[in-house]
């Protein structure tokens, strides 16, 4: 069967960064699913599969079209159910919901307002004017005088950790002894910052450090394959 | 069998308020099993069966005796099998205690700097010398110094509670279409506010509002039964 995966690149197509694609990377590795990689660019998404989706993660598994990072999720768990579950039951498939949605409005708002330059010099040349358009509309400024702020957002950041750092008392994945989607799901945000942003977000011996160093080394090291931002990568 | 729940009163005995007791009264119910209810002021949990505890909740079920809300669910679900589920599954069980650590980072220290006096004066006379003097040493201030942000906090409660909101637009509980023990983790805190303060929390029609609402229905109104701080309460 053909299975493959749409996501996002910048201007090195070597380096996947999309917080939501990252989630589905590491759901595929899980469930130990072969899946061919389609790195895009923002503007190249509409022309893919005769303007099948305007968004990614986008997945065609053979006669099956996904978008969306959790609907891809839910499809995997329902189609391979003979492979490691992604929820470990409808308990877990529903209380990931609270974990998306804190990872959505307390992660990613702080996130952006931190690297949403580095993103921009790292995306693809044609992408550029298209994502400082979108980006500076939604915020109502520019680019720069949103992460005039960063410095500030980076200070507060360790405290929107409080939740995962609480929990990883008492058991060293959000899925309990072995990750499960909800693990990925913060994973991806993170996982976006790591590539896109050579500015640190998590203090090293920090208990949600440790736990997004576990998650790199991964299902053979998926994650930690692509260098942190400022490492590997070309200035 | 004899099933006992121990769990906090102020000094009206009518009124149970610890948010951590309500956890397990609803779970109890969701269980459908009956309890007796033994409510007891901060200063006489020590003088419970024989100094068993220092702790509440704590139930004794027949010949097994467990303190720790998240332990007595536990206990529950695996004792009574047949029952309904509150956890729905392992994925359900470790995600629920994110859930938990989202209570207590993130509701549990905005709630008590909004109605730690609140809480005091609703105390068992007995209670309030020992209330006021292990929360100010917890504090480093008086009762009504901590209060005096009270304002600030509650302006700044409705952004607290935007992981809940977000996820409400995708279920109606926690737990997905039916409730689990993680609906009544978050439950607890609000409920333990809206019983020993009268100062409202949430905004009639927000979301979380409605879904508190719901989870005050549950169980033939269980919740609603004590009527909360100011309404029926002697002042």
């Amino acid at each position: 069967m053909t299975r493959t995966l749409y996501g996002l690149c910048g201007e090195d197509r070597e380096r996947p960064f999309s917080p939501h694609v990252w989630k589905i990377v590491m759901a595929l590795a899980h469930k130990g699913l072969d899946c061919r990689f389609v790195p895009l660019a923002f503007t190249e998404i509409p022309k893919v599969e005769g303007g099948a989706t305007k968004m990614v993660p986008y997945l065609v598994d053979g006669e099956r079209a996904v978008v969306d990072s959790f609907a891809i999720a839910r499809h995997l768990d329902a189609a391979y159910p003979d492979r490691p579950t992604l929820f470990a039951g409808e308990g877990g498939q529903a209380t990931a919901r609270f974990v998306e949605a804190f990872s959505q409005t307390v992660l990613h708002p702080a996130i952006v307002r931190i690297i949403l330059v580095d993103i921009h010099d790292r995306l693809a040349p044609e992408d550029r004017a298209y994502f400082r358009k979108s980006r500076e509309a939604a915020f109502g400024k520019t680019l720069e005088e949103v992460v005039a702020a960063a410095p500030a957002e980076r200070a507060a950041f360790a405290d929107k950790l409080l939740p995962l750092r609480y929990m990883l008392k008492k058991q060293p994945f959000i899925g309990g002894e072995t990750p499960l989607f909800a693990d990925y799901i913060v994973f991806g945000a993170l996982q976006w910052a790591r590539i896109m942003s050579p500015q640190p977000l998590l203090e090293p011996g920090d208990a949600v450090s440790e736990w997004f160093e576990r998650c790199l080394d991964l299902h053979d090291g998926l994650g930690r394959a692509i260098a942190p931002a400022g490492l590997s990568e070309a200035a």
